[in-house]
């Protein structure tokens, strides 16, 4: 086993909507990039390279948006942002906790305003993650001729836990969830129901290799080749439980 | 910001109850270990070594345990166990998902059966993982002169995703939660409740270093210095959302 290595690449520009943000990533990525490395990217970025964000001068706040801003004192404008991109709440006591369009339940449908370029700027999640992060697989292979997995990656709460760790919300050419269950542990016995959510853990790691105000959304992870696919893959849908399996929605 | 790396260190010789399991962790460490390296240990190892363990056969079910069991077409005395470990149970829809005495929420109060050295061992989680933390902390430093951070580390499950991560149940010696509210992003303006959960972090990038089967519980983990504190600290008890700020119990 030779070990995990994550390392920020240097900062990217400021990105504007429009640009070619897979031609950006390929230019900091190091010479030795190889087919088994990984490449994790903050989707502030993506968010903006693909116009996900809205002016909150330019949201209309609804009827509902406006009673839960009154309610907890918060921006109707921004609260109606944040049911812009929900199917549903689960939890309207304490943030909001939403269903977003792609099935992801996370604080305000992943609406957030830190590190917008302007102050009342809002950044969405992209719109389907896993189609950016095979783009942006495809990107770097033509620009670099090598064509490492790629997972765009956002900071998640947890229930029962305090602190937020990243997670893999994008996935292309990284096998997201590693079962166990059948497989025998090191007594030879079944393991029950064990399963890695590699591609997760693969974010939690990443994140910790850069400060939050450093301006560095793509590190590079090391030694994950084993999970590392020539294809694209399933993507991050393997991640999210199904409803009809989820016991806390 | 040099890199995070995460390398998993050889296997230990099965472990005993009353094992001195700081000597042998120190014996498996490299020679330029330092103060700001962080060692991640598996909990079984600790469980083990700290007599932990119940066997099946010598567990008696009580009445709710034969409910439960025969519901769910468990074995009651592993059912019993489970609740021997709880305070709580919050769902007994799918797997048990309890509260711990400790105050952690994850499946089956953290009972588990793989990896057992017989057949019908049952393997409990550590009865105070942070005094584990700190005792292998002191018996690393006795041994080897050098006073890393040490995280004690169980796979948990999650609500809403699939798979499980490594998070941390026990800490000595690391910021277990960086907090970045009110302080200024890279446009200076205020982080709304950002806090990053360092630890768990750590311990899901750890377990990535090692296959689940290989008995390596060791983890060494470097560059993570910034939250590494001379001070034992406040352990994972920061990590455990209070019940009144829970939305999910």
């Amino acid at each position: 086993m030779p070990g995990i290595h994550c390392e920020a690449l240097r900062a990217l520009p400021q990105i504007r909507a429009g640009d070619d943000l897979a031609a950006l990533i390929a230019a900091v990525l190091p010479d030795d990039l190889g087919d088994v490395d990984l490449v994790a990217v903050a989707h502030k970025v993506v968010s903006k390279a693909e116009g996900r964000t809205r002016r909150l001068a330019e949201v209309e706040p609804g009827e509902r948006a406006r009673a839960l801003g009154a309610e907890r004192d918060r921006d109707p404008r921004l609260v109606q942002a944040v049911l812009d991109e929900s199917v549903e709440l689960l939890s309207v006591r304490g943030p909001l906790i939403c269903v977003t369009r792609h099935g992801f339940v996370c604080a305000n449908a992943g609406v957030d305003r830190s590190n917008a370029a302007g102050e009342d700027e809002l950044i969405l999640l992209p719109e389907d993650p896993d189609a950016t992060a095979r783009r942006l697989r495809d990107g770097i292979e033509a620009a670099r001729g090598v064509r490492p997995a790629v997972i765009v990656t956002d900071s998640f709460g947890r229930a029962w836990r305090t602190g937020q760790v990243d997670v893999a919300i994008g996935v292309a050419g990284l096998s997201p969830v590693d079962t166990w269950a059948g497989r025998p542990d090191a007594f030879g016995r079944e393991l029950h129901a064990t399963s890695i959510a590699v591609a997760d853990g693969a974010a939690a790691a990443a994140d910790l290799a850069r400060a939050k105000d450093s301006s560095q959304p793509v590190v590079l992870v090391r030694g994950l080749g084993r999970y590392v696919t020539p294809e694209d893959g399933p993507g991050a849908a393997p991640l999210r439980r199904a409803p009809e399996d989820d016991l806390f929605r």
